[in-house]
């Protein structure tokens, strides 16, 4: 590991870095000990979040159980929607601010988790919708106080919005994704059970198991903390920081896991250790973007999510058209890091090598095809689709995409290159196909 | 790195872990900042605690100014004690019960930021002394909620107290040194300047930075989190809880960062990449063992210090004899690891590796040796004395020593093997000399 953390502050750049992370509980089975820690925080009613599928689940019982054995009274909201809108996170803070509850608890993927975040937000500091949604889409006003607590309970080897102050939805009126950071946001604690993943399809777990993949090189690759312009106050520094020496630690252990067990853990559902491995490798994954910040790829992905034709994946809901969001990142990925690697190519070889690539003898000039090429194998390895033209798009829609992804400036900027719309089209162009 | 992560949780043990960690910020001039933050965290009359030689420096005038331009009422408080009592605890949190603080701010090493949190603690929530002190010594009942917000600065690159729910004194009545342990001690951010190390003494530097050596060595090897008896209640978890995930990813990067930069932080103290990344070891250590616990080095410590005849090591205060904390660790490690590497010879041989021994070809049967003599050179390299016979112990004090550390049961307990009274008798007996 040769990487050099002695970074030297750029003129007008900000010199410090600063790290958050939720209380986390980790280990199998420990979601049975939701009830004890929502009394230890003091919630007397809570409102539990879910969705309709996973409420039929036993885990759902199980957590329900333990917040009633702890003598709790709980309300239980389930109308979550996947792929959350405007509209359904208002929907969710209107029956918050109803009913009242003291503290939050939520189970399920990134949706489920988001759009707690939303509801306690909006039910603890009513504001208009797009007060606190990022700036230019929405105001960018600052969360003014801390939240109810919130633990939050993942059952996708995912998102890592357990541990991050993000929330993601679609802004209906503009057809666009757009999302609230703030480190009020982040849930209190984090209960993380790897059991909650052993039933998962293989597809999803390739599909979040690749977002994860993305979250590390993006938050490993990103402009250095160093490089940003220094905020107008220290404590108005950004979650976007870009990379630091704690998220470093967590991407390559997070590189290094994925590249062990993703195949793994997709193959064989049975693959207990696997599978634990994944959840954790989300964990740290989730940390280190929490505090650093994803660029390109998934700037790009709100793009190729959103426009969508008539792609449906199998091992995933065939009512309406989608591209999972893991696969939506992933598809942009080896392009993108074959052109970011000209500016740290020690970094992306790095990367590569935690991934599992033979990188012995490469030259700074290969280490942008060595990490795609690397990418390209696992993405292959696990069946996902060959890049944008293998979920429905073709050279008629670059254009469209990079309208799509160009106004993602939070993420566009948080890259190590520039990003304008000439170096998006190309970058979608190479995305087309990769073998 | 082999470690395997793959935890079987044993009968009756735990079967997940818990971690926590203070809002970190790390940066050169970062104490600039504590105005803003202190604000940021609604304080608006602050305790600020020093030491006196400390008040004289730049860096406090720096944080003194910083803490008056954000518009805060600043109270100063500087007697506190280098190896603090449970009367000099007592003392500062009679100034913190008179002054009523919203928040506190320190400024120092283990010893200020240890006083600063007893402070706040008895003055927020009063009792007898002995009431949150661990069991047995004390009654060991649990912090009743939480603490105002507390700003810890560290001064030195060595205890890790800033990012730990830990406070040390020596407990004047039995002459012994005992502790409070509880998440509510944690403070609420850390404000890491690795410029504050610039001036510090070469054996300081050595010394301190043995103390976080042993902080990942001892959090590394400790007892595994599936082997620890599980909790009568989840949320009563300690925070010792032996090795896990989380704190194995912290102690190997520290470890890798000793191996590399110890020697020349402590050669020059022109070199501000090695003093600054041993600052950053110090932090990850501090998160490790802030979330696995320490075992046998640091519990025979409190012996080995708490027994000194007229030991006057050169860098320190010349007034007082003593045995300087992380010396007092370290020439127990060698012993210690010799003894635990028979039940986790691969963690020890990975530990080794970390800090750069040459370990290849070596089995299982060679990793107790292979540390320790890792540990010896690196010792030997940075001026520490030869043993306990160096700090003026002999053969005729090893029945002392041992009763002296028998009673640290809640750091005993956390080592992979026994420690029973034959067993620390031993241990200290080869701790005497090691070359």
């Amino acid at each position: 590991m040769d990487c050099c953390h002695y970074h030297f502050a750029g003129e007008g750049c900000d010199s410090a870095f600063t790290v958050d992370t939720s209380r986390i509980t980790f280990g199998r089975g420990c979601l049975n000990e939701v009830g004890d820690r929502a009394r230890a925080l003091g919630m007397k009613r809570v409102a539990l979040f879910s969705d309709e599928r996973l409420a039929r689940l036993p885990h759902f019982q199980k957590m329900h159980q333990s917040l009633l054995a702890a003598g709790l009274d709980v309300a239980v909201y389930t109308a979550v929607r996947i792929e959350p809108t405007d509209q359904s996170f208002l929907e969710a803070a209107r029956f918050a601010a109803e009913t009242r509850p003291d503290g939050y608890v939520s189970l399920g993927g990134g949706s489920v988790i988001d759009t707690c975040k939303a509801a306690n937000l909006y039910a603890t500091h009513p504001a208009d919708f797009l007060a606190y949604v990022n700036a230019p889409v929405g105001e960018g006003r600052p969360v003014p106080g801390p939240l109810k607590p919130h633990i939050a309970c993942p059952t996708t080897s995912g998102t890592g919005s357990e541990v991050t102050g993000i929330t993601i939805c679609d802004l209906l009126s503009l057809q666009a994704k757009t999302g609230i950071a703030s480190p009020a946001l982040r849930p209190t604690e984090a209960l993380i059970d790897p059991d909650c993943t052993a039933s998962l399809p293989s597809e999803v777990v390739a599909a979040s198991g690749l977002d994860v993949l993305s979250h590390a090189l993006e938050s490993y690759t990103a402009r250095p903390y160093v490089r940003r312009p220094a905020p107008a106050r220290p404590s108005l520094r950004p979650m976007s920081q870009g990379a630091n020496p704690w998220s470093d630690l967590g991407c390559r252990e997070a590189l290094r896991l994925m590249g062990l067990y993703l195949e793994r853990g997709v193959a064989d559902a049975q693959d207990h250790e696997a599978r634990e491995q994944l959840m954790w490798a989300a964990t740290l994954a989730g940390i280190a973007f929490g505090n650093a910040g994803v660029h390109a790829p998934h700037g790009m992905a709100y793009a190729v999510a959103g426009l969508v034709r008539d792609f449906r994946p199998s091992g995933y809901p065939q009512d309406e058209p989608m591209v999972p969001h893991g696969m939506s990142v992933i598809v942009n990925a080896p392009a993108v890091f074959r052109y970011t690697a000209e500016v740290s190519p020690e970094r992306h070889l790095e990367a590569a090598r935690c991934l599992g690539a033979e990188a012995r003898g490469a030259s700074p000039g290969d280490a942008g095809e060595v990490l795609a090429g690397k990418l390209i194998q696992i993405m292959r390895a696990v069946g996902m689709p060959n890049g944008l033209s293998g979920v429905g798009y073709s050279e008629a829609d670059v254009t469209a995409l990079t309208e799509g992804a160009y106004p993602q400036q939070r993420l566009l900027q948080n890259a190590p290159r520039e990003m304008s719309r000439p170096v998006l089209t190309q970058l979608f162009r190479q995305a087309l196909s990769y073998w």
